[in-house]
């Protein structure tokens, strides 16, 4: 069979579908992203603990950073200079910045919102900014990524309709602006859908930003303190508003489970803290779930930490070795543990394009649902 | 020319010489080493922060691990069921274990010495231990190092003429007990010559050793307190009574200036937390001394750390990038320092290694010695 041909810059080929889930392309000016995949985080322009040719090496084919921490640190000035955000953190394939809407929300006492954008001060000085939907696009044009997020309005929940109707509101009104403000087409700007777990508030808020015709499209305001069932449910509802031509990006998720049940509800991209600050807290995830490497059980295991892992970490030391390290509090360990949650997750997204592509899809969401739910006493 | 044949095991053949500088290669059995050369510290079976593929690609060809950290942590029995040290850290190069004599005499109050041996109370947890010449010298055999040290007494300085002779008398004994101890022909034993900063007690504890016929020998009891100039003159002293066949290792040195003067002085080996220690707090290490990365001066350099250096830190990222790195508390940037810096020593040695066997070493030594006398402002 001849390789499909890539789409035209900033669009996505559906290479395949089984039931909801879909297997795609997503074309970026720095590469090609082979959909579902999993977005490592690199909050502050790293990945915390890694270099690119270990994100390189787990599989990585695009990196999340945020606008809200290079705004504030090292700043626009420092990395217009380098040559943008990639030639800074030496990141040679796509990097997705989220807006700053969530980080911001996240300050809650130290923000004021209003129609124009926010203000807010720096967690790390109290210094004042302010965004709007036009600076926080310009900055990740400036930054040259290859996926810019619209400032967004996040809601905490519960929340009352009043504020979800609200933060809708304000998120259609800054992503129309955001919309207007781009200068760059090799910065694709997808859209955030809010809503909370009001369906009629996610359909408003889907309705206004399709109109856009953006090249993309988030699912926002998820993973924010509701429920397992609440978050599913939702974002199986949104992820069914957006159209099939347009990668969906359900932000902030996740753990494998959530992964699996995303993927089922047609959802293509993701990101998470999850496997890195595990493996900083000395967590290891395994299909069956993870286990706290600092057991005593696990002193003297001279065992890969999962078997058959292809990470660098699993070829080369055992769980002993990784006990040690921990115990000890060696830096190392951190960063050993997480190149190989990040393969477990990179790893899953891969057999999901696989399993999607073959067509296999229920058996294999079934599969490694059911191994998750084992939920071995000894993995 | 023919490569030179391969000493023996635990063999040294002496290459060249310039002065009292020496080239060397010294047979180990998990490989050559070629002298003079820098163990990299690896403490607690991890060089801080650095893989053995890191370690490798910085040009390590031995590093140095501490029998009493792992006597305590992850402790003898782990050990050994995981293979000895080295399948345990992974590294399949040479490895040299201190002796724990310097650790334990940090201690001070917590320990007891007699002619038996020393009791010691674990800086971790408190738990009761007792070294003697013998055990120290099997827990390294178990650990299937490459290079063992006899366990010493080490006199903090300035000291007493009574406490320096007690110790050259005590290391004197506890030696001939190691070597009685042996059983391991793939462990190299090394004596280590103590008698602080006077030179008739230097003389008799390395009569005393040499006697002994051990593989190689080592100075202790410097770096521990004294100036500069007594180093220098205790060590150039002390490397002089030693035999011409035999490898010489200065322990717990140094810096490149330190280095420098060593080589000079007919020494072979050489350890030091200084380049991973620096890395760690953000001191960067270059031709003309170090510097801070965090000072304002490098926010927006973007160059390597220093020109022209072959490291993958300096290959991939900017003092910009390392400076932020620092400044957000990222450990990425104690790691891509550690690469450096140890690159730095490696790549001194190297240099040094060639200049000697160029007949070059004098003309060599002063143009590094100068330009680190310029102490240059700007790096």
């Amino acid at each position: 069979m001849n390789r499909p041909e890539a789409p035209a810059l900033g669009g996505f080929a559906l290479r395949g579908a089984d039931g909801a889930a879909r297997r795609g392309t997503l074309a970026l000016a720095h590469g090609l992203v082979e959909t579902p995949a999993f977005m490592p985080v690199g909050t502050a322009a790293t990945v915390k603990g890694l270099t690119p040719d270990d994100l390189r090496e787990v599989g990585a084919q695009i990196v999340l950073s945020n606008t809200y921490h290079l705004w504030l640190r090292p700043g626009r000035a420092t990395l217009e200079a380098a040559g943008g955000l990639h030639a800074f953190m030496g990141w040679d394939r796509p990097i997705l910045t989220d807006s700053g809407g969530f980080q911001v929300f996240s300050l809650e006492s130290r923000r004021v919102l209003d129609d124009e954008g926010v203000r807010f001060r720096s967690h790390l000085d109290g210094s004042e900014h302010a965004f709007t939907p036009e600076n926080v696009t310009a900055f990740q044009e400036a930054l040259g990524v290859d996926v810019a997020m619209a400032l967004d309005v996040c809601v905490k929940l519960p929340a009352e309709s009043g504020a979800i109707d609200a933060a809708v509101r304000r998120t259609t009104l800054w992503a129309e602006r955001a919309a207007a403000a781009r200068t760059r087409a090799e910065t694709q700007l997808f859209g955030i859908v809010q809503g909370g777990l009001d369906e009629r508030a996610r359909e408003r808020s889907a309705t206004a930003l399709l109109a856009l015709d953006l090249p993309g499209y988030a699912i926002g305001g998820l993973s924010v303190g509701e429920s397992r069932a609440d978050m599913e449910r939702t974002a199986r509802f949104t992820a069914a508003l957006l159209p099939t031509g347009k990668p969906r990006y359900l932000m902030g998720v996740g753990t494998p489970r959530d992964l699996l049940v995303a993927v089922d509800a047609g959802i293509d991209l993701f990101d998470c803290v999850y496997p890195t600050r595990c493996g900083r807290h000395g967590r290891a995830l395994s299909r069956t779930g993870e286990f706290n490497i600092r057991n005593a059980a696990f002193a003297r295991d001279l065992r890969p930490l999962e078997a058959g892992c292809d990470c660098a970490t699993c070829r080369n030391f055992s769980r002993a070795y990784l006990s040690h390290l921990f115990r000890a509090d060696e830096t190392l360990g951190p960063r050993l543990l997480s190149v190989h949650n990040l393969r477990v997750l990179l790893r899953l997204m891969e057999d999901a394009r696989e399993a999607i592509a073959e067509r296999r899809w229920a058996a294999f969401r079934d599969e490694r649902l059911g191994a998750l739910d084992l939920a071995l006493a000894e993995p």
